[in-house]
């Protein structure tokens, strides 16, 4: 008898139909004797239409208020599965973030998780009940309603493993696994029984959309037991994330592509090319609680430089409108930006002791005629931003040149 | 200066738009001088589909978890309206029932409110922000989640409206007073500038859906003044409910004529004609949280006896069920019952002073062969049962008979 985090994102409960189906899978492990902890997201569609909502009464919606609005969406669910359970005789209980409670930080719309009180869900597991949790929220020092971000959902559930010590936390998706890249784009793609935590990692931040960054990373830090299932097939085995290296040498160099569509870039021009530059600039974007992920300075010329780095696209247009705002602080001669890239990229474990990974991966784009705008590279990955018109062709391309078929 | 609670229903925020309409009055009222609290119901509509898919899930759905559901609705609306009012430079903040908190009973899908926390709500008004209360909610003892019923919305601003000792308590809604009957029933219903507090009790409590009847009992017991406006036009004195009869001497016997189709019959056949057994059929019902409208057990034949009584239509079908696993005890032959019936009622202060006023009912009914199934009066009203397809004629008539044009 083991303690098992289950958490269930949006496409799995995308409608009346699939909640029983969870419940279903739910009552099957019950059944197996194990104690259940089930976390949901919203039912698919539910976040975007809150989200266009707010953009109508705001262009930038208030984000204490953004936050009040989003967490419905997860209290819905959490709601109908406990009917869906109990019409099936499970007994279950709901929990919406506040109610954990899952204390968080006051950043709004990111926050992060930093405590969770397990009494109450304790009690409930042991008088036999299945505990349903509301993913994404929490609440924060404030007594008010916050949210983790997109995907934070499984954060939330990492976060619940490790606060109630479970056995294993399994991540349903719409996936049976992960993969060598994303099978819609390359039918050729292949599942991957193990991932090692820093190539999943690597694979989450760059956007191959099964796990959230911030789930792996927990995961990582509080060692839980991570696996990525199906929810919409039976019996499959998924990938389990592993945290020790394997030790075979023969390890490909590369083990899978990622792509991320989710980036915009933004260049800074003409700035003073002086200490300080980097800072006075991306010092702001951090006080606003953007994340800044490739960054580029180039090599200065009559005394001035520019300055490149890419952010989320939501956050594109709030970052622009900062950068105008600093413009002559900055000393800069012009703001402007690209929302119509991407950053595709290659990770692997086995890199590390293969030479010639990064230099093959430019050559297979150049052939295609690719032109590459930025890079950053880290000891298991090599990224690089490109025009979003040739994602599809990069990731086919580099799946076939790293034999990943 | 004065502290205005102002109320907005489901059609009065029942769109992007129509809340960013509502931000405009508050602010204008803002504008005046006036502290401003809102109380805001669900987008029309989405109570209605709320419901939908808990009953998706399971027949009679789990009141503590219905509670969760359908408490989403009203939160969605106070971070859109507190979106829409900062948009216009109105500072806002938004409270959901928890929040606040508004303190209830135990009793989900249909709890009291029994205490509210002032405290907050009064530290933003001084710091000059819009307070915006989510209508229809609250927390109750064990820490969850409740709701108040169908229309609690007008409860909550009733009841806040108490608790900060306000002013006025302003109800918004579609229709710009209180009506002799139904406008779209009767084209010749005429708005009445004043009506009093039992009269508004009798006309809330049959269904005249202007407002919900506990709002109107909770602005009795505390004396709140009350008034019922539109939300659609602009200027309007509405109606406001007084608490001092006034001594003309000259009022009409009738003010105004009320229906009600959310009425069902539950007959309880051929039980004991003995003492005690009213009690233990109504015992039941109200046990499981059920109102219990009219109420008739006949003249007794033989030993036994027939009992019928009239429910709300959503509990139609749980009360047949309760009143099937009672049979046996209570020695009932059958139960059966009706729910396509509605109540006709009409309502006057003056009705004391005139004699004859029901018989005159009783006659117009007849004349169009309407048959009457139930009756029950009260100093001040006269209801009766008939079935649903009369419901129109017999209020047309009514008016006509007792001359509301």
């Amino acid at each position: 008898m083991a303690l098992i985090v289950q958490k269930y994102g949006g496409t799995s409960v995308g409608s009346a139909e699939r909640i029983k189906n969870v419940a279903k899978r739910v009552a099957k492990t019950r059944a197996e004797g194990h104690d259940v902890v089930v976390v949901v997201s919203a039912m698919s569609g539910e976040t975007n239409r809150l989200v266009a909502l707010a953009h109508e009464m705001q262009e930038f919606p208030d984000p204490r208020e953004l936050d009040v609005v989003l967490a419905t969406g997860e209290q819905v669910t959490i709601g109908l599965l406990a009917m869906a359970l109990k019409n099936i005789g499970v007994d279950a209980k709901s929990y919406t973030g506040w109610q954990v409670a899952v204390k968080t930080d006051a950043a709004h719309t990111k926050a992060r998780i930093e405590e969770i009180d397990d009494e109450a869900m304790r009690a409930d597991l042991k008088a036999g009940r299945v505990v349903i949790v509301a993913g994404f929220q929490g609440i924060n020092p404030n007594g008010d309603i916050s949210t983790l971000g997109r995907g934070g959902s499984d954060t939330s559930a990492v976060a619940l493993a490790a606060a109630l010590k479970a056995d294993e936390c399994q991540i349903y998706t719409d996936v049976d696994g992960v993969y060598t890249t994303d099978p819609r784009v390359v039918p050729e793609a292949r599942r991957l029984d193990t991932v090692t935590f820093e190539e999943m990692l690597e694979l989450a931040s760059l956007g191959s959309k099964v796990l959230q960054i911030r789930s792996v990373e927990f995961a990582g830090k509080y060692k839980v037991r991570l696996r990525v299932l199906s929810s919409l097939q039976e019996g499959g085995e998924g990938t389990l994330i592993t945290f020790e290296e394997d030790n075979n040498m023969e390890r490909a160099a590369v083990s899978g592509i990622a792509f991320d569509k989710n980036q915009a870039r933004v260049n800074v021009r003409g700035v003073p090319d002086k200490p300080g530059v980097a800072y006075q600039i991306l010092g702001a974007v951090a006080d606003a609680n953007i994340e800044v992920d490739m960054i580029i300075q180039n090599v200065g010329e009559n005394g001035t430089t520019d300055f490149s780095f890419t952010v989320p696209r939501a956050d594109y247009k709030p970052t622009l409108a900062l950068m105008e705002q600093l413009k002559d602080s900055l000393g800069a001669t012009d703001i402007d930006g690209d929302d119509a890239v991407c950053k595709v990229s290659i990770v692997g474990l086995g890199m590390r002791s293969h030479v010639g990974v990064a230099s093959k991966m430019f050559r297979t784009l150049a052939e295609e005629n690719i032109n590459i705008e930025m890079i950053s590279t880290s000891e298991i990955k090599v990224s690089v931003l490109i025009n979003e018109k040739y994602m599809e062709l990069a990731t086919r391309v580099l799946h076939k040149a790293f034999d990943l078929a």
